[in-house]
C-alpha cells in the first residue's frame, strides 16, 4: 500500500516548523521533504537540515529540469520541493510530511488527489503580526508584505482536509499527532491514489 | 455547527465497550447514547448506565412509534438507539458517540451522512473466538452463531470510514481518541449534513 502524503501548510509565521519538529520527534515512520530555497539561511538554520540552500542559478535549472513537484516565488525568494524521493517513499509505503507554503501547497494538491491538507493558522491575524515582530528576522516592510499574504492565505482555509489551530503550541502538536494517527487508520478506498501522477 | 456523530461498531466480543469507556474517560464533551435491549443484563451491568433494559412489548411499541434511530435483532435479541436524544444533542453542538452492531451501524449511515464510522476489529477471527470463550457469558451455540455472524461483518469494514484494530486495548484506545481529535479539526464542506434526516 501507498504511504500518506501530509501536507502541512499555513500562513508565515504561524509555527509551521515548530510543531512539525515537535511531531516528528514523538511520531515514528514519517519522512520529511527538505525543501530548497534561494533565501539566506536564518540564524541557526542548517543546510541538508532545515532547507537545501541553493542559488537562484541553481533553482532555476532544477525548475526546468521538472525535478520540483511545486514551486513557488514567496516574499521576493524562492521555494521548491523535489519531486523524486517523496514518490519514491511513498511507492515504498513510507508516509511523507511536506511543510510548504500555501501557493505550494495549491499546486500538490492538483497532483496528489490522495494527499492530506492541513492548515496551521493563528489565533488570530493579531497574533502573527507579533510573532513576526518577535521573531525578529524581517524588516519592517517584510512584515507587512508577510501580513499582507496572510489575510489573503487565510481565505484558502476550507480547500484543506483539518485546520489546527497554533495558540498553545503543546495542544497544535497533540491535534497534528491525532490527524496523522487518524489518517492511518483511515480505510482508503480503492483507486484512491488514483489522482497521483 | 452542528455536533459530530461518531458511531463505533464491529462484532461482537471483540472489545467495543471497554476501548469506547475507556476513551469517554480521557476526552471530554462526548454525549453516550445509551441502546436500548430486551437481552438479559450481563453481570455487572447497570440499567440505564450499560443499557436500558426493556422487555419485548415496551421495546416493540417503541419500535412503532418510530423512537429508535436504528433496531436490529442480534442473537436472537433486540436492540435499538434512542433518536430523539441524539439529534437534540446534534442540533445543539454536542459530539454523540454510539456504540452498536454491524446492522444498526448500516442502518445509522443511511440517515447520517455526515456520520464517522469506526470499526473495531480483532486481530483475527481465532482471537475473537478465544475472546468470546473467555468472557464466558455466552453458551457455546451463541458462540457459533456470534463467530458466522463475525465473519459476515468483517466482510462490511469497506462502509466504514476507519479501523481499528483491538490488539493491544492501549493503543487501540490512543486510535480512537486520536479519530475523534482528528475529525474535530476536519474542515466540514458546506451541505455536509445535507444528508441529516
Amino acid at each position: 500500500m501507498a504511504g500518506i502524503l501530509f501536507v502541512i501548510s499555513g500562513p508565515s509565521g504561524v509555527g509551521k516548523s515548530t510543531v512539525r519538529k515537535e511531531v516528528m520527534k514523538r511520531c515514528s515512520g514519517l519522512r520529511y521533504s527538505i525543501s530548497c530555497t534561494t533565501r539566506p539561511p536564518r540564524e541557526g538554520e542548517i543546510n541538508g537540515v532545515d532547507y537545501l540552500f541553493v542559488d537562484l542559478s541553481t533553482f532555476e535549472a532544477m525548475k526546468r529540469q521538472g525535478e520540483f513537484l511545486e514551486w513557488a516565488r514567496v516574499h521576493g525568494n524562492y521555494y521548491g520541493t523535489p519531486r523524486k524521493p517523496i514518490e519514491e517513499w511513498l511507492k515504498k509505503g513510507e508516509d511523507v510530511i511536506l511543510e510548504i507554503d500555501v501557493q505550494g501547497a495549491k499546486q500538490v494538491k492538483k497532483n496528489f488527489k490522495g494527499g492530506v491538507f492541513i492548515f496551521i493558522a493563528p489565533p488570530s491575524l493579531k497574533a502573527l503580526e507579533e510573532r513576526l515582530k518577535k521573531r525578529n528576522t524581517d524588516r519592517e516592510d517584510e512584515i507587512l508584505l508577510r501580513m499582507t499574504n496572510a489575510r489573503i492565505e487565510m481565505q484558502c482555509i476550507s480547500d484543506y482536509d483539518y485546520l489546527v489551530v497554533n495558540d498553545q503550541l503543546e495542544e497544535a502538536v497533540n491535534k497534528l499527532l491525532s490527524i496523522i494517527i487518524a489518517e492511518r487508520c483511515r480505510i482508503r478506498k480503492p483507486h484512491f491514489w488514483g489522482g497521483e501522477k
